[in-house]
């Protein structure tokens, strides 16, 4: 029944599945239970907006994954996934927000029927899409089984990325690209500015004549002025200001892949503070690039940053980027490795980081940013070409 | 420091916090942590796409309400907020997706050290923002409270809405409106399916001249063909075929507040059996529409709906319809009331509803809804304009 061309080849999910197999058998765990909506789609092909609603992937050492979910959706596995419709298992509708009955319970006789009860249990635990009330579901269905955190088991898996997947990255990054075309052609002064993000996020789902484009996990990011303070505010239907600085979050996305990027643009002459901290961004990102190699370390690269942004007196200590690629709102980010000075991870050839480092000053912001690929010698490869600088606007 | 209008009142949000204290105090809770976006957003007016950390608003009996949030989205809660800055409580970088710690450690301390650590805590059990790890560190941090399960508290006081949420519901539909108007001037066979939503979503934005749209908590699922057998698949790149019915399920939005709608268009005569569906979905939900009154229940509209299915020959025993408004990704319904044959739920005046007949067949499917407002008296009002009808594009 499959109609929808899988993202990736067979041989690929074999090998996804035989990754998370080593990594299950490593942590003494039986069963994985697979909720995070990436890495759903990651093992399998799912794809759909049904993760408002509890469902799965269970892996078992033996056999194909199951796909669990609710009854409208069985067709959406069936039309998205590799897997056989043996393995595509649905729960009655009275289940869904019910306040009788949790969709655990009918995932706990899944299991205990197919043997699974007396095992090792992974269950991603600080998963959005695990809320207590279904964990408790679960050990209450499934007394006899013991439960392990196997949270990030498979989002870490993901952190090298495949030949396919780059691929799709850089896709991600044309996308991203002609979204800053549309933003720097049309940004001016009195502009509403729910009619730039219309057009920047048409392009983005438009994407090329080639390929198309998806929905991205985050929605636009578009502070302006005083807003540019503060991170993760989304946009209103207020025009552009003379004179202030509005920043973009936004990614271009191909298959889920994403290719996140920021940058700046200043409405007039951008005052000295902002060149400042557009200097220091620029000398920043490209230090914190050139740490950036296979056999270096993730805290290597936010030292690179942080100790431009010392000199330049610059205080900043959050999170400087983070692993990227497959996603689901309302994260692009892999929830993995951080770009941050604690983060000892170090980094291989086909990792993916959004090298993220925003300046939320007192009353204003700039952001600055890329998404970069580890190579296997030699400093990362920012993915998309957009000019790195504020942009000003007359 | 306040910049962005509220979206209401402080009476209002005076209102909604002596309301949800009635409700604490009735289930014998304390102290509230609230985690959920949406009733964050209903309490305090936060609005950010900050959801893919840990944060909450935290309701004592007495005092006002505590944000809590990551660093780095402090200023948006001052910026967003009625609440003062005295209120609101930031936990350091390095509490994000770590390996070694959990915000939920944050909050426990600043619960202990406002004293509040004694009581009785609610907790919103099976909300994806409360991930089992997040309850797992709170019953750590807090070994003398009793944690009593809130899920749907917030939620429910949500369903009826004030004059001023219904005048966002109305925007919200006029921007519907403007969707449609595209789809249908602009689908035709040939198009790619990307270029077609790519409109629709600007549209969506850009609103009217009078207020702009914001973005839905779904993104548009736009399935064809055969893919419209099953709900919640997005787009893709390919072209329209002539012969092919395409169901769009998308929603205007306007400040957080949604107006969905779901219509179909077919390229090329529809055949009979489709003809056949659209005639059930028609008379069901002219027959829903009018047992959606004050006095009658949720279960009432299921039931006038199915009675016409069945008489068309059409099993369909899956929820038809839930209690929508204020909602951020992954979900515009409220969580709350559903339209099925179980919930006895008594619908009130205010009290706002996607009213959503799908019906997805083997190998096709049909979707044409409304958003429906519950009146003073007399059925149930439509709030959007949009001809009702599969539209038949030669």
């Amino acid at each position: 029944m499959l109609q929808r061309a899988l993202p990736f080849g067979l041989e690929e999910y074999a090998d996804r599945l035989a990754r998370t197999r080593a990594s299950m058998a490593a942590r003494g765990i039986d069963l994985l239970i697979v909720v995070d909506p990436a890495n759903m789609a990651w093992l399998t092909g799912y794809d759909g907006w049904s993760f408002y609603v509890h469902q799965g992937v269970i892996v078992p050492m033996d056999g194909d994954p199951i796909w669990w979910g609710r009854g409208i959706d069985e067709n959406g596995a069936r039309l998205t996934t590799w897997l056989a419709d043996d393995n595509i298992r649905a729960y009655a509708d009275d289940f869904v927000q019910s306040r009788e009955r949790h969709p655990m319970e009918d995932l706990s006789r899944l299991i205990a029927a197919e043997g699974w009860d007396k095992g090792r249990i992974g269950v991603e635990m600080d998963c959005f899409q695990f809320p207590a009330a279904a964990f408790a579901a679960l050990r209450r269905g499934l007394p006899d089984a013991r439960f392990v955190d196997a949270g990030g088991l498979v989002n870490w898996l993901r952190s090298v990325k495949s030949a396919q997947e780059i691929a799709f990255m850089r896709k991600a990054a044309r996308i991203v690209e002609s979204m800053y075309d549309v933003i720097f052609a049309r940004a001016r002064p009195g502009l509403r500015k729910n009619e730039l993000v219309g057009d920047l996020v048409r392009a983005g789902i438009v994407g090329t004549d080639a390929f198309g484009g998806d929905y991205p996990a985050i929605a636009p990011i578009v502070p302006s002025g005083e807003e540019a303070s503060t991170s993760h505010l989304t946009w209103n239907d207020k025009p552009l200001r003379k004179g202030e600085a509005t920043y973009f979050e936004i990614a271009g996305c191909h298959r889920r892949y994403h290719a996140p990027l920021c940058r700046t643009i200043h409405l007039g002459k951008p005052p000295a503070h902002v060149l400042n901290a557009e200097a220091a961004l620029l000398d920043g990102l490209a230090a914190g690039i050139e740490a950036a190699r296979a056999g270096n370390r993730a805290c290597d690269v936010a030292a690179a940053l942080f100790a431009v942004f010392e000199r330049a007196g610059i205080a900043k200590d959050s999170r400087c980027g983070y692993s990227v690629g497959l996603g689901y709102p309302p994260d692009w980010g892999e929830r993995t490795i951080s770009f941050r000075r604690s983060d000892e991870t170090e980094l291989k050839p086909g990792m993916t980081f959004h090298f993220m480092p925003g300046i939320w000053a007192d009353g204003w912001g700039v952001a600055i940013t890329e998404t970069i690929l580890i190579r296997e010698t030699g400093a990362a490869e920012p993915l998309a070409d957009v000019p790195r600088a504020i942009c000003v606007i007359e």
